[in-house]
């Protein structure tokens, strides 16, 4: 089983700046824990991040290969219709993660045009939510290849 | 550790009716692979359901000797302002679940009163989603017990 | 044939109160109307009030030996997902009824979180409109009945 | 007594085009069902159909001699005030029905003009609806009569 | 100079029905004041009633002999984008005259799709508006020849 | 019979500004034309113009020895609910006049807070709405004598 | 093959006034142009035109012998659910087509009741939308006869 | 002279909790509070607290030998259409109070559907604020009183 | 102690006009009354009208040797950010009274501006309002003292 | 005659996926039958496509040789104003073609950020919108040569 | 050249009060170095403060000599119709100035009535928006007379 | 000092076209004159322009050597979450620029993404206002020098 994990703009920066909101993990710390939990649910994973819409665009088009997509929108959350409809078109299970708690922030981050494509969501867990989501991911997966 | 969990209104009726929206397992199944997979955490559960929007305030409550709080608060999750208040009172570390993707839904299930309260929320993997739930509150209350 | 009545908070001070509104009839007077009726059209009654949300969402989880559901939710028409999701739950034909014309009081009756999951809705006819949704609710039995 | 009923725009097609929505009984049948009630109400009844919203005013405005008003005014409820304006001159006791349950529908069917400045509404109940319209409208009229 | 004076429905029921909102005068002793008023400014009038919106299109749409526009839409004020497309078409000076003070009624009656494509407006002044809106129409007309 | 006449801020530079929106009369040419008319209509005038709100709701309050009011509240009648709460208070007749179509300006000048509380409205006929506002003041206290 | 065409209110006007609006072209032409292009695609045209919202219904109503309906609703695109739903229920297919660029308008002229009930839509491109609009309703219709 | 004192939901945890929000006071301290005053005004005070809407709504209708009605309705102020409904029923003076200004929270508190029923609110100066409910009450019943 | 008093634009009219929605006292017996109280309390008043929003942010800013504020903005409430401003610049304890329930009136007066800078609110009590306005501020004024 | 032709986001994927909503035809496909067309029309073609908005913006720049420009703007529709603001920029004839009747799907598509800066727009007819976008700005641009 | 500076209500309060918001400059001193600048620009000032809003009118009515506007409309900047009116009016140009970032505060302090008819805005800088305030306003002088 | 200048998407075609809107002066140009004040401020600028939204967060990202950020996000200023995501991740000073009064324009420019994330906001006055903001920018880098 192989899972593509697509983090969105800005979270490069993760563990060097705004601590305070994001927590003080760095991207690497974070997809470091990731292929450790990948390893013991005996799942490959392909981790990109960009900052570029079309290129995440592109990225969710080549995702063929994959049984499922983990992916962090961050701002393109709530405002990409593009990244909305490569998910429906390329129809993997796709679960949508965020650091924090959205419904805490400012107003506009309350709505994700992301939500309604992916199965399910999950949001203020800071890392550890990629850790459920990479397990929420195998998991319909299995379920998947169970009914089929 | 001790973790209370709350099955909001009609919860009850799991497995037995529109399976098709909510899925087969009845909520007694549910519960099982819950105190499972609690065992495996060396946690404790304490699983309440109620129909009443004041019952389930009151268990709130009288969570004192709980570490953590997973709650489906299903229908009151749009309407009560009161679950919100106790929560935010009793402050306790808070998971927020939900079966079904509230964002492929009603307009009006999109939004919740809980989640500003909470600590994240988990929605939209079925039953799964209450194993998630459960990490999730292990895991922050296991955090919370290192940083004091 | 069995039919469920429920009749939703503060009806049972009907006739007593507020008659310019409401009209002068009491509730008891109401339910023996509804019971002579129901003797015509050879139908039984279970008839019920309640001012408390989640025991009406009891009442309607137990209706499975009834074979349709007459309810005036009055103020919880407005405001009660929870008993929405319990009438979506048991299947069972629904007539929603209001005793005044809700679109010609405040702005926030317009709007019934309950007709979308009943069969229909019948509003303004004062006591009369139970006796119509009781032919209604017989009618659409009947109808069922000979479709299966 | 005699009452007038009115069908609005489009319900002469009733039965023949778009069954799954409105049902399979024609107009006629539909009328040759609420003149059968008519004779064992003892009521006279003054049929009329327009595509015409001039037309449904001119006819509202002739109806002098009529006790009440039973009308469906179908694509008009959301669009005519010149029929409210109506209604409201004449003040003749007036039913407002509806085939379908227009909850369930589109969101500019929610709106209904009329509503206010009928008596009541009826809606949700296919053909019968127009049975327990007339009835409504038969016990209003037989109310006021009491009255004066 | 010839001016065109057009009212919309349910006028013709002035003085019979709502006394209270409208006044007690008929529209036949309307046009009559307003036919002494025109011989006084040395006009001549068209008046013509129609509860049909289609009608009041096509009569605007035939002014081509007339100077300007008295008009009193009535219930197509605030719904009829025809009349306003009519009007804003045949580019004769147009007065709109409304006898009760819309911004005291209905929230729906405040909003005129008229307006823009009108010189002006007068409302609320009862039968004595029209005088005021023939005079105004003459001026108008008189500054216009006085312009060419 | 005598007359208050209140010009809002601004009016003062009538003619001498922009007059390509408020043509090109001044306020004194205005002034003088509604001294002629009144003569012919046997009214005195007592004629104010202020660009201060309060200063306004000052004159409003004391017009006691005044039939009626005609006021064209300028920017005021967007913004100020003391002027509103003023002319409430003195109940005399009120005739609001507007030089230009506020219906075919910016959309926060379609809002009126003043038309409520004013008999009628009179708006985008240039100078000429002040004397056709006079003769609609002048008449509805004619009618009011006659009604005492 | 037999198309109708369907010209809305006011398009009788069509070269006579407002050409800076909607163009030097008479309705007239524009039929001509129809005919001529529907000579080459080897159809048949039956042209209307009015101003009567209930008789636009009526004609809908009547085209049972018609392949595809080509309809310019003009000022009821946006007001009128009567002829959406004569549409939706006649089912034959359909293209709206709109003279202006109706985006660069008034704000309510942004928003059609034809649009979802209609196969596509073309707008903008004067006189000669017509002609796309009566090649798209051909293709339509032939490959409609293709799949059966 | 006996009034009736309802504290909602939540309100039984004041003082051990969010003491920072709604000060360290306990309920039963303020309920001391309240008696001492009550003496001095020779008022006899019936004090209940619940966290069930249905329960404050019978505790509402039981309130037949009661002057006046303190209610502080918590969360329940800007949900509960059933204790608003209760209220406007029973018909006795009633007295809206909050302990913080809910008007510096967040934006779902500042609406109240209680508002409208009641006398008049008192709101934001914490514990004494049902001294001067208290207070209000008892005037509110001496002039009652004084009228009858 | 010394307490500001500012009664804001109209409130001068007291008891001479519309004594049915404000009550038949006049100001100087309002005055009268709470310099009565005031005395009991130990309070020396200061108490001011003004029709002119800029003249009560004048008073506002010279409240330097003043303990508290009591403020009933009237129609300044809803409109005047200047005043807010104000209060929020001199930093006293302030106190916003109204003598009408603002929430039973027109929607715009249910909206405060002046809310989210005071302390409480007290609205609704008529004349009396003024009283337990003054008690709160010498509750807040003491309590302050007692804390520095 | 040069015309430019950009297929937005996700178009690539036509006729591989999703074939139910968009059609079975590929892009390649679809360029294919536009060069057919063009060949006829006797004009060029460039077809480009890209998933990237920036891209998309720096195509539309480099233009300056082309006569006229065929946008599908796919999913950039709804929230593109840089691709906005660079057709207006380059102001070279623009047709707007969407493959599926936008009308009839999600609410967040009704609305088109491109459309106010297009000539005009088709949508709903799929693969087939090409040819017909195709034509128009054929049209288009031999009326603005035969213009100049 | 002469520029005409506007510091609007409460401005004098300025370092004297909220110095965490507003800064702890006087309005003295920041006058003392926008005069340093006016001589280093070869301008001359006239400086004026005011709370009322009329007076703030009738100063930028008596404006005719100077060349230029610069104003911080304070409070008024949202509530003000009549300053935009006269801002419009005058036709000098005019630069609009904040001293905090207004899009940081409050959402109705986000809406500037004046920027529609200013050239441009400056807002966020403290006192030094006031010079750079003064060089746009010298610069655009001088463009204008460059001009002419 | 060295100070980051970022001209967003399409503000390459500056001078070359629209010039009515955007002024006649190239991109070019106005670097020059940025980088002649610069000089005189002893500045050294890096200035960059991207219609890539991506690519402008990663140049953001890269400004660790700047002490201050000017920045002209164009149309990325109303749809950009990621723009501003990056700006508050890399916490420099932050001056928003744009060239045109977006006030006057279309109502989805009035919203600025940047604005609440920007140390202060300059608008309208063309390419001068590049001149200002690089003030601005050296202004406050110089004031937190001082701080520290």
């Amino acid at each position: 089983m192989k899972i593509l994990v697509i983090h969105g703009p800005n979270l490069n920066l993760l563990g060097t700046r705004e601590a305070d909101v994001y927590g003080m993990r760095t991207l690497e710390e974070i997809n470091n824990s990731l292929e450790e939990l990948a390893k013991d649910l005996s799942v490959k994973l392909d981790i990109k991040q960009s900052n570029h819409e079309g290129e995440i665009v592109d990225i969710i088009q080549n995702s063929k290969q994959h049984h499922a997509l983990v992916i962090n929108p961050a701002a393109y959350t709530h405002t990409s219709v593009a990244i909305r409809d490569a998910i429906a078109a390329v129809e993997i299970p796709t679960v949508e993660i965020h650091l924090s708690n959205i419904y805490k922030r400012e107003d506009f981050r309350h709505k994700s045009l992301i939500s309604a494509v992916a199965n399910g969501q999950i949001s203020g867990f800071g890392p550890d939510g990629y850790l459920l989501a990479l397990r929420a991911a195998t998991s319909i997966t299995n379920a998947n290849k169970g009914n089929s």
